[in-house]
This record gives C-alpha cells, sequence and structure tokens, in this order.
C-alpha cells in the first residue's frame, strides 16, 4: 500500500480555503499554476478521448472585472458578499468549461449514448476541477470551488466561444488562515460483494 | 514545482488498460482495494459536504453473475463481447453510484440551485471515479472505465438501495499486456487573461 500512500495523502490534503490573500506563495509563479491546469486538463479522462475539458486563468485586472461584474449582478447584499471577497482577496481564478460542440458531435456519431454524454462530460470535467485543486494544495496554494455559472458567462472576455460551457470557478491564493475548521464524515464503507 | 510532480506524474500514469487477467499483483490484496476506495469517496469533496458518493466491490461469484446477466441481457454478438471480457478476465469491479435522496434532499433545502445540483453530484462522483483509477495504477492494478449503469443497476445485489444512481464501473485486474497503444492529444492551452 506504500506506493499509494503519498497520492492518497495529496487527496486528503486538499481543503476549502476561503481565507486568501491576492497572492502567491514566494516560491510559486502564476506559470507553474498555467502547467499545472495544462497537465492535469490534458490528462484528465474523457469519454472517446474526446477532450472536451477547456480552462482559463484570470487574474489581475481581468479577476476583478469579471467579478465585480459578478458583484454587480447578483441581488442582495448577503449574496454579494462571496464573489466581493474572491474579487478582493484572491490572487486569481481558474475556470473550468467543456466544449458542448464537442459533446454534440459525439452524440450525433454514437447516438446510442446521446442521452448520457453530457453526464460523461460532467464527469470528466469534475475531475479535471478537484484534482487541479488537491495539484494546488500541493504547492501551498490555497482555493475554493464557485459555481457562479451564469455570472461569469457573461462577464468573460468575449474571445471565449460560446459553446463552452462553464462548469466551476476555482479560486485561488495564498492562504491567510493556518487552522481550518474539522470536516465531519458520515459513516460510509465501501462493502465487497464476492 | 517539485512539490507537485510526484502527483501529476500519478495522474498522467493513469491509462486505459483491457487486458486483463483475474487476478491482483501479488503484494495487493482486495482489502487494499478497498481502502483505496475508501479513502478516496471519503475524500471526495462534495456540494455542502453532502457526501453523496457510494461504491461497492464486485469481485469473485457476484463479479461473474453480474457480468453475466449484462451479456445475457445486452443485444446481438458484438455488443456482448467487452462485457463477457470483463466477466471472464478482470478481477473485479468497482461500481460507483450517488445517493439521489441525498440530492433530492439538498433541492429541497437549496431550491434556488436545484436545478444544479445534479451536476455538482456528476462532477463529485467523476472525481471519485477517476481519482480510483489513478491509485489503483500507482499499485499496478490496472483497468477501464465502463458505462453499463442499466444493465448493472438491474443486476446488482438486492441490499444495494435503488436511490443509489449507477455512474460507472471500474473494471480492474493484473495487466496482461506491457505496452499500451499511444494517446493522441489536441492543441488545448490554458490561457491567461490578466
Amino acid at each position: 500500500m506504500s506506493a499509494v500512500a503519498p497520492y492518497l495523502k495529496a487527496i486528503a490534503s486538499r481543503r476549502t480555503v476561503y481565507a486568501l490573500k491576492p497572492q502567491l506563495p514566494s516560491n510559486v509563479t502564476l506559470q507553474d499554476v498555467q502547467s499545472v491546469v495544462e497537465a492535469i486538463i490534458k490528462d484528465t479522462p474523457t469519454a472517446f478521448n474526446s477532450q472536451i475539458n477547456r480552462a482559463i486563468i484570470l487574474t489581475g485586472a481581468e479577476h476583478k472585472r469579471v467579478w465585480d461584474e459578478t458583484v454587480n449582478s447578483v441581488q442582495g447584499d448577503s449574496g454579494k458578499k462571496r464573489p466581493a471577497s474572491v474579487r478582493d482577496e484572491a490572487f486569481g481564478t481558474i475556470v473550468f468549461f467543456t466544449d458542448d460542440k464537442t459533446t454534440e458531435e459525439l452524440q450525433a456519431k454514437f447516438p446510442v449514448y446521446a442521452s448520457i454524454f453530457p453526464q460523461f462530460a460532467d464527469h470528466s470535467s469534475g475531475a479535471a476541477q478537484i484534482q487541479t485543486w488537491t495539484a494546488l494544495k500541493q504547492l501551498d496554494v490555497g482555493g475554493h470551488l464557485q459555481h457562479y455559472n451564469g455570472y461569469i458567462k457573461a462577464a468573460l472576455p468575449k474571445s471565449i466561444p460560446l459553446e463552452w460551457q462553464v462548469h466551476s470557478q476555482l479560486v485561488f491564493g495564498l492562504p491567510a488562515v493556518d487552522e481550518l475548521p474539522q470536516k465531519s464524515y458520515i459513516e460510509n464503507p465501501v462493502k465487497i460483494f464476492s
């Protein structure tokens, strides 16, 4: 079991970190983050190797602009708090997409699976998102996953294809806290049937 | 970047391995596989910490029975080939589920997110599936991911709750080949907007 221990330890180390500063650890560059995301997007499997995952990184003025538009679009003061803190306290945002045009081409090509291809895309996108979150943690970059999908879609740079479905936003930066709240777990055994 | 290199290497090492023998590597037990799946199900994040992921392991007579029923249910000789090879050549199957009852409770509790909770469940299930596949590879266990969801659902042990939605089957065993086909990749840059 020792061969898998580092991998499981990495997975267990990933946590939701809301308290962030708008910087990176001193030994990590934005290009490091970019390389990590590219590697994970490349190696996350997709149905029929369709490679439907896409991602972009927002930082600096574009990060601020997109989240400011989100703050202005969300109704109600309490709802604006999270996007405002993301705008002001995070270093950047990785936006995860799947290319719906490719999914539609798969549906046309393999009609017997047409109804399940969107779920396959969701499975693969979820893996890309959560693996990226875990990978950034290995670099001491903290993050939390948000789903302001409609607001973000409306505020994205205009060069992003409309067929790219927004799945989530992994907000990242330098953790501003040392201690995180305890997580609670349900009893959830994996039974063997033999 | 060296802190994240082993994690990225693990991700890149995961491949689809169809050619399997119905055994495990000599230093790996079924309980090791069970521990890996339990750890990953536990530590894969879920919306509102809802912990909707579930899994079981089929092996031995139950693995054979479930896949034999699938072979008998699938129409046409060519369609029967894959489930027959799984039945005869794999050591076991990890079936991944999400608990739809929990998802429905979330939808009732947070109606503003009701329409997106099924996608959140798919994201989390996909992460659990693909991380398990990667983890098994670290133990030199090979596998491939199948989606005979309706057939498997109909053949499952009767103690599995009906509300557990079947997402996929990770079929595993000892790799029977040393060489795998080259994978092809599209150009898929992750652009920075700043």
